[in-house]
């Protein structure tokens, strides 16, 4: 087998075999496959697509590329939710405590922010002590303790998506279902979970631009994830607009704080309260009414709250900064971001807020830089929202004042403000099961 | 500039402007810009193309990233030949001591095969003591003396062409118009020549399948040459069929010589003299007819086979070969192909035939290969010739016995005999000036 003759048939449009996959994968983790090869089927695959077939096989090979997790020591069925990413996204903050409070075990695995988008372990190391690097045994100890822990994504988990996201990358092959797929689920595919939820964002900030590619992109990931033997749903969620009002790592924290204290954004609120059901139904947990019952219920009994708190102390953080908030610190800097005109906010664009709010200081552009994690936006406006020219429509935080005026005009430039308001716009589109 | 942005806007069908061109094959000479964002650029070129400012761009960009020869030194006009490549394709051993007989000078650089095709460096070097080495100052002496010379191709030479075609080998990026022109044409204009004749091959032995595909193609490098200020002009003539019936090093050599005489195969006779025509004509020697005369005559006075000894000597070579073709060192085996059915020859797979020969030895699979000058192939029957099962339609030429069963094998494989004789087809099709 000879990686041209494989690059030439996907080119040619032909269906790659198992064994070619696998060839390919295999070879490309062990530096036998050099990068030009790969990037040159990368981009043959952007044009050519895969079928399902084809996608499966290559998730496959990218979940079996690296160890496999050992979770059995953990007691009970074990649920995880995967968002494909987006601005502002805190949910797993949120639903892994509530669900964990309910006797269904999350033993998680969460990655780092990069770019406009953030990560949950940059927002969990806002924890003043918070260790995100645990052994198996203390991981799998806490998980049947508390019944959640969450910490960084092992190196040796999928090891080939490490290395073909970091060259896709750089050679304009992100955007492309099957390698977004076999991205997404190879990595979760080689966790040890029971049942997985997807949250498959859709609209302008997102992949998929169109419920309907977005319906795809989940039929698929569903689809391979219970060949896989999972049990697998899907919903997809609105992502014209970022998630709540806070960006940025503490002020994510906050937020999140508050959503299980039942004083979260609304829209956030929403789509926790329905992802978390979900979970527990898809973990055989009751009907769905029965599910969003309860975890209503542990949001305002402060079960849920009490978990967060419990986790955080196992995994060695303080765990006063969840009851108060106030303790988290603060950026020396703040700032308030005008109307440019009267109107509607019509339309923002996610990512553009997620850019501002790195150049605050919130995220990286490389792996190297330090996060500042008071740094962030606090959205007092938006999308549909009416607001007058000069209105304060959001506050900016920062520990260098210097960082304001860029991030301020990407601001400007990411939200439009027209006479008229925007059509209104679900925040749950669909269900795939 | 950054080279995702190029890859990106390629890959969406973007034009690449002039700057963004010399951006990444000035970056790429340099080793700035890595091979796998280059060959994600060319995989995305192989699918959106270039429209003829890109491929003019790129092929100016080649032609800039090295030295560029000076020949002013050359009394004269200086004319060039360039085939688009083939099997069993020795004109330039003819046609440049034909041109260079009648006042036209030759300065010829040529390339070394690899794969299935030979080069005219390796068939000159098949005449004991030839150097294709030259300096050039002796170079430029011996043109102006004999009126041709041929050396090898300077590394110094467009050396973007051999970096970027090294990539698209080993990437499955070869077959792709603009690229293809790019590499042709940007080494032939950094050469210091005033006219150009290309000989653009047809037929499944070529890239361009079609008469269509080669007269676009033809049209293409023709525009290209004359806005870089050289005179033009491209014949497209057929690759269905070997040219002539010697494949190998020496015996393609062999074969040049009796053309040379009067005494060559029909076909490669035929192309030979229109090739020669041709140039002398674009050179401004006279009409198209006068300069077929012309021709005709420097092949039959024995001017041409003289002016072919000259440079032979002057290069450093054994002459007596030139006018003593047995000579030439012979292979040590010979083996018989035999007709495997009676019928008629309808169709041959010139790179099959190609690649018996390298079996033989007479080529390289890689560039540290030696060549057996001796091995190769005599056709005795060609397309279009009844055979009867049993009757010798070639000779195997080998220095090693155990060669010829796998080379009979794919020789065999690369003849189709029918019932009845395959359509008559042109030799050569069309003129693109």
């Amino acid at each position: 087998m000879r990686m041209y003759d494989i690059i030439k048939k996907k080119r040619d449009g032909g269906a790659l075999s198992e064994q070619e996959i696998h060839f390919f994968v295999d070879g490309y983790v062990r530096g036998e496959i050099p990068d030009y090869q790969a990037s040159a089927l990368l981009m043959a695959i952007y044009y050519q697509g895969m079928d399902l077939d084809e996608t499966r096989a290559l998730t496959f090979a990218v979940r079996d590329s690296g160890v496999k997790l050992d979770f059995s020591g953990v007691d009970g069925l074990r649920v995880d939710k995967h968002s494909t990413g987006g601005v502002g996204d805190k949910t797993s903050l949120v639903v892994a405590p509530i669900v964990a409070s309910l006797g269904v075990k999350v033993a998680k695995m969460s990655g780092r922010g990069l770019g406009h988008t953030g990560g949950t372990i940059d927002k969990l190391e806002a924890i003043p002590g918070f260790q995100t690097d645990l052994s198996e045994e203390e991981f799998i100890s806490i998980v049947n303790e508390i019944g959640v822990a969450i910490v960084g994504q092992s190196k040796e988990l999928a090891p080939a998506d490490k290395k073909l996201y970091a060259l896709r990358d750089v050679t304009a092959t992100v955007d492309c279902t099957p390698l977004i797929v076999s991205s997404i689920m190879g990595k979760k595919l080689a966790a040890d979970d029971d049942c997985i939820v997807l949250d498959v964002k859709t609209g302008s900030g997102a992949f998929a631009k169109t419920v309907e590619e977005s319906v795809n992109l989940a039929k698929i990931m569903v689809d391979i994830g219970k060949s896989a033997g999972k049990k697998m749903l899907a919903l997809i969620t609105d992502m014209d607009r970022p998630l709540g009002a806070n960006i940025g790592n503490s002020l994510e924290v906050i937020e999140a704080i508050d959503t299980l204290k039942g004083n979260g954004p609304k829209d956030f609120a929403e789509v926790c309260v329905v992802l978390a059901t979900n979970m527990l139904y898809l973990a055989g947990k009751g009907s769905m009414e029965e599910c969003e019952a309860m975890v209503k219920q542990v949001i305002s009994d402060g079960t849920a709250l009490n978990t967060l708190a419990k986790m955080v102390k196992a995994q060695h953080g303080d765990d006063s900064v969840i009851y108060n908030p106030e303790l988290f610190e603060r950026a020396k800097f703040s700032c308030e971001v005008r109307a440019e005109k009267s109107g509607y906010i019509t339309k923002v664009d996610a990512e553009g807020y997620g850019t501002a709010s790195l150049m605050l200081g919130a995220g990286r552009n490389t792996k190297e830089d330090k996060i500042d994690y008071s740094a962030g936006i606090i959205l007092l406006k938006k999308t549909g929202d009416k607001v007058e020219k000069g209105e304060v429509i959001a506050k900016m935080y920062a520990n260098d004042e210097a960082r304001f005026s860029g991030a301020v005009a990407r601001f400007n430039l990411s939200t439009e403000i027209n006479d008229n308001p925007p059509a209104e716009r679900p925040l749950i589109f669909e269900r795939v099961e």
